[in-house]
């Protein structure tokens, strides 16, 4: 048994890593009260309290922890290094995918990130590592760069390759349903994403500069619905 | 069964790892006496016993150890450093979120502390690793800049997200209860914390730079009750 | 019971540590669904969704997961550096392999690859740590480099020796079925690479050098097929 | 079962790591015989043969291991650095502990020791990781810079804290029992430490300044009893 | 049960790491095959096939694994440095063992291998970690330093000292008979070394000098026979 | 269990890690031979074959594994370093106690290591950790800085404290008689030692200087019996 994010957090994902073949139910999220540790009932509400609109670098995205999705909040902040070789500090987020992700911003995107001192975030304690997260990551840092703020409304879901194309996910359909519920309205996703829930519009790319232009150009609109 | 904190600290705290679902009484901290393991009655007084009153980078924050919350002081140190990397050591404190705190008190309230020694520590051999912390940490490391002591009867807890966000964590009451108890007065809390429990008066902030300003500014007023 | 690939990642390659010398039909890919994980009855067709033509530095290559072989998409980028230490960031691929790829590349090939950023990466997440996976990474390495796509029906299949020599690796023939089972119609192989299954062209090679030059010269060829 | 110190050391901290909540007794250290391992009756006399009077960097600080007490000598070493960044090499003790132990020598007392090499031990393969040791190290380093031997009949308890306060620790009765009981005659200790057992005259300090500074200037009076 | 070389790899060597002194037939060489894990018969004969005659740098080392002996192809590539610190890259090679032959090499015998990169590499993903395969490994990198080629029918086997002295290791004839069997013909031994089987000659030294010279000087002879 | 010294050692050191109390003599020295692991009757014997006579940076110090004593052999080698931060490789060596005798060597001893590549191994592949050998250690060190070989028949033993003094190690008497029982004749030991076996003369000294000074001065004489 382990307990995923911070062990000392008391809001904590639970896996049970020696069931064999068992119910996926055994894995979830799961809070110590004083009756002990018990399921959390909605661990999107919790991890998406005092969200702040309108500051650059944060968006969310529906993970999986089990079968169950919830929904993080990814944060990003890239500032100028005063330092020989810029700080990658990423506290949740796997520090070989932020490298990626940061390659392809660059080198497919045009973005300049090589002499900034780049963090990288998940809001709660919680340690993300799905490439599912990419596309979200990649715009939380998008974001921190441009210095503007993406819609409030707005998830993101998606695999960056390194030719900085889009890759399904599993799972679409499920996450963008927790995403829905939770009165996410927009979801940037790839492609080749099955249809969306009701009351969820999706924005189709193929690529990470696809997915930031689209926030860039249509940021108004994005933001005028949120 | 682990022990947490130093391993070879007297006062310890006891995780049972194997439990499956247990009581959570099961988590508490424990002293090494004649006879073996015995649960400590009052962890808080003894990790607060032969605190230093008007000393610059100190506060106290109530963590949570399985259900039962006990008092940690934090401290800090923050002096110029001679290296061509400043250092960065934490004792007890995790290093990714030194690093994220220090990132968000240099950009999102103005502290200069790139070319700075920092060392963040905290009493008792104890590891505190919950981002409920983080405020508390941030404090510490603002007090310590600025050479101004914070209030004794003075505790903080929050997270912090890469904006400058404070963020709600679990359990905020029962910790409070457990610092008003111990003597503990006034409370920096984030904006959407619980009503605190009687005796003790918060000082509700949206972002670490309000914290930071709220001690600064109002720290003859909090000083004062002390 | 340990799973490859990124721990949180909902395909999953499951592997039974502590079976004794059981069914290898134990070890295969997973997919955590709503009724719990389930096994993946095409692995192939997931990991190579949404793949792109047209973008130099990708290639596939049959890798075996126990004894079922499953196609990986390998890619690379490769990027001027600003860095005093050119970046070598691999993600699910071993660092030592591509130390060894990169080394004959530049000493049996002839690419001038140290002061660039060198990226690699398998697409969903997985982890390829075969040796016979060398020829794939370094035709990846080498079609970034010289920014020439690769042909979409090729694959590759053999471990790299420091003198630049391909080396035969176990179990050609199955990978080489599940290969054109999905489509693909050429694969560059070790000169003694026993026959192919029909459907299959093999391009025979005893060099790394051999590789990259029929991939260059025989681009249009190749390319032509697809 | 686990081995403290060296692995391969005849003298052996052993701890039976999964006794629950067992008698303490388990706890102890050994030898390894003729016959096998054989709890050690006497671990302080052991360790403490051979030392050098008049040596400067020596101090002996009383450990507990499980619930039993014993004698551990702490030793450091100063000199000048002919590195670009200075050596910290610690054997025995917590680098970490080192670290902070050293930035209050700097911060709070006043020693330079930012570019010279310092090397911290325990003599007889013992690792110390108590918290409780942080005054002996700290006058053990005080001690090595100043070139001044401390007394022979000296121990030193107590943890410090980034205030350069020192911290009550626990069982300090029966720690300086068994510091009387090996001949020594005079303790350095928290001022809020306890009455001390018959025949140990305790010097009661609240920093680690006035912790070297009694050791400096009370030098003469100190030796002069030994 | 634990899997040596890359885990992934098709050929693997098993190591039951939980059996009480069982027989020594449960260590040894294992192919995935589509039958579960079936014992290589001829584990000799898989690593060594697409060896090319003629490359600098290549010599076999009949290694044990478990009590089994089998052939292993060390490889080592030298070139010229680029970077500020050369690189040392070890793969399957004990990284340690490969500097304690480096540094005899440069100091015993003469090679300056300081600014150079050096590469070391087992084929088939197995890793080598006996002292035996020293003399192998010091071959290879002069070999490679040289750019001279050993005999194709050439084994070596010892430890080296750092007096760059040859030592004895364990079931040296039982290492020959493999290789005798596997149609070498020539082995460089310890000067101590027991006879060689029917069919193999021996090159007894006492230096790793020695057998360097042995190689360069006597290389003509030794490749004649090839 | 647990195989102490490179793991594929033909000749292993065997630690039964799970054993209650049990006999010591479940730990020992194993071949592995065709009939299984063997306890090695003359581990002393394998492990000082082919020993080279006046090569300087050689001495044999007899270690405990378990209860059962036997003689190792460390070598050390000191060169002139072409790198701005000189090596410290140590193979078999524990890296900290090598820096502390490096330390005592070059503060107590005046010996100038500073700028110069050091290497340290222990012959066999085993790995020796006890601070027993650090006398052994040092004196090796001294003897290759000092381009001078130490006498053949000559053992050392001994913990070396940060002062440079030398430190009781336990069951000195039983090393003795294995080194006697081997055909050495002299030991260095600390002043305190017990008296040596027959046929064994102990030179007695308090420091490392005194121990570097009679091999030096006293060269002649310990050497003639050899």
């Amino acid at each position: 048994m382990s307990f995923e994010g911070d062990r000392h957090h008391a809001l904590r994902v639970l896996s049970v890593s020696k069931h064999r073949f068992g119910a996926a139910g055994e894995v979830g999220l799961f809070s110590m009260t004083a009756s002990g540790l018990e399921p959390v009932l909605d661990p999107s509400a919790l991890l998406l309290a005092d969200r702040r609109a309108g500051t650059a670098g944060s968006i969310v995205v529906p993970v999986l922890e089990g079968q169950r999705p919830f929904l993080a909040e990814i944060q990003a902040l890239v500032v100028k290094s005063v330092l020989p070789t810029p700080r990658r500090a990423a506290q949740g987020v796997a520090s070989g995918r932020l490298a990626l992700v940061l390659a392809v911003l660059e080198q497919r995107v045009g973005f300049a990130l090589g002499p900034l001192d780049v963090f990288a975030s998940v809001v709660g304690g919680i340690r993300v590592t799905e490439p599912a997260a990419d596309l979200a990551l990649g715009l939380a840092l998008a974001s921190a760069s441009a210095g503007v703020a993406l819609g409030e409304d707005l998830v993101a879901l998606g695999e960056i390759g390194l030719g900085g194309e889009l890759r399904q996910v599993v799972h679409t359909e499920r996450r963008l349903v927790e995403a829905t519920r939770r009165g996410f309205r927009r979801a940037i996703v790839p492609a080749s994403a099955p249809e969306p829930p009701e009351g969820m519009t999706v924005v189709r790319v193929t690529t990470l500069a696809e997915a930031v232009a689209a926030c860039e150009l249509g940021l108004a609109r994005l933001k005028s619905a949120s």
